[in-house]
């Protein structure tokens, strides 16, 4: 490859990147199905076409827009969680940034809960990737479930599922009292149900809530 | 008035609640957003004009199908719950007909989950109308929970905004897993998680849930 070849392509991913960045902005507005190639290209000062050059559909741009969010998800709240050792710590340190990531996702529009409303009865390719996103991060937490339980933190017959379930209850209704109801209340009574919750299962005590690492915005 | 002039008012209110039933299959699927009155005039065999003189705008429209979906909703899951005496037999009664209720809305879809969606970030006389609602609703369980500490039958140091919210998430993750995921497994796993919700504040023996009252359809 020549170097005038590959400086090109690089210059097509970073305009890709660019413009999956615009849209994830207004996805978390206006939801996945409000997505528009016209307003994308204006915001870029692109041709529609410029924008469908580097996606061959829409459907494709959505399903950018949400491997990006995916990306950013678990760069936010999986991965400085991994410094906390195996079990209840690293879990606790999970479930803290993904609480305060709800809040923050609240301001701005979480596109996994928005587009659960939107594709819930929407057949196709991005509801199949919303599923099988949702579904992996499902299994992220039941691995670190499944570790609290091996590390002694959890009792051995913990139902696995249950406690996803549970966790999942907590972060949909924190969002939806941040959000619709903007009720300022809602991130300490999401951190007391997650405290009630595990407290159903632990083996050992939990640590105060205000021990538990904190979430520091890069 | 004259008979006739009586007979047309009732026409008329007759008419317009038929409108208001088709609006609410189409809300049901569309989302309240989705509601187009072309499509309504179409399904009523009407002119749009004809729809229009029911309702002075699509917002008023909006509106009256919110509150149609809401008088539904306490049918029932409130009053027939009114049967119980007060207390936990009540709350229980209340929790068993919103859950059966929520699995039949996951199938159609819920105009309160999927308007929150849609009106979390679009101010408005609909979002007031539905943050309204949804506050109506949390005080009427928060008054089975209040009942069911003076009867002795929760822990007089339970935090009934705290259940309010436990109850609200077991119910979102409920109508999430049901629509987006296809769970089967949903309808069992919030029965659980909500029998764990109370048995926290509880001062006496939950009865199991196969003996809660079962809802049967009208």
């Amino acid at each position: 490859m020549t170097a005038s070849r590959h400086a090109s392509l690089r210059k097509g991913q970073q305009t890709r990147a660019a413009i999956v960045n615009a849209a994830l902005e207004q996805a978390a507005r206006a939801g996945l199905e409000g997505l528009t190639i016209g307003a994308l290209a204006e915001q870029m000062h692109m041709s529609k076409s410029g924008v469908f050059a580097h996606f061959g559909s829409r459907e494709d741009l959505q399903i950018a827009v949400l491997k990006a969010y995916e990306q950013r998800f678990i760069d936010e709240v999986l991965k400085p969680s991994l410094r906390q050792v195996r079990g209840l710590p690293r879990l606790l340190a999970i479930l803290n940034h993904w609480l305060e990531r709800t809040v923050i996702e609240a301001a701005l529009g979480c596109i996994w809960i928005s587009g659960a409303s939107e594709y819930d009865d929407r057949p196709g390719a991005v509801r199949d990737e919303l599923v099988s996103m949702v579904q992996g991060w499902q299994r992220e937490i039941s691995r670190a479930i499944g570790q609290s339980i091996r590390e002694g933190h959890l009792r051995e017959d913990t139902d696995v599922n249950d406690l996803v379930f549970g966790i999942y209850g907590v972060i949909l209704v924190l969002h939806h009292d941040s959000r619709l109801m903007r009720s300022a209340e809602a991130l300490p009574r999401a951190r007391r149900a997650i405290d009630r919750l595990l407290q159903q299962f632990a083996r050992v005590p939990l640590p105060r809530p205000d021990a538990l690492p904190q979430h520091h915005a890069a």
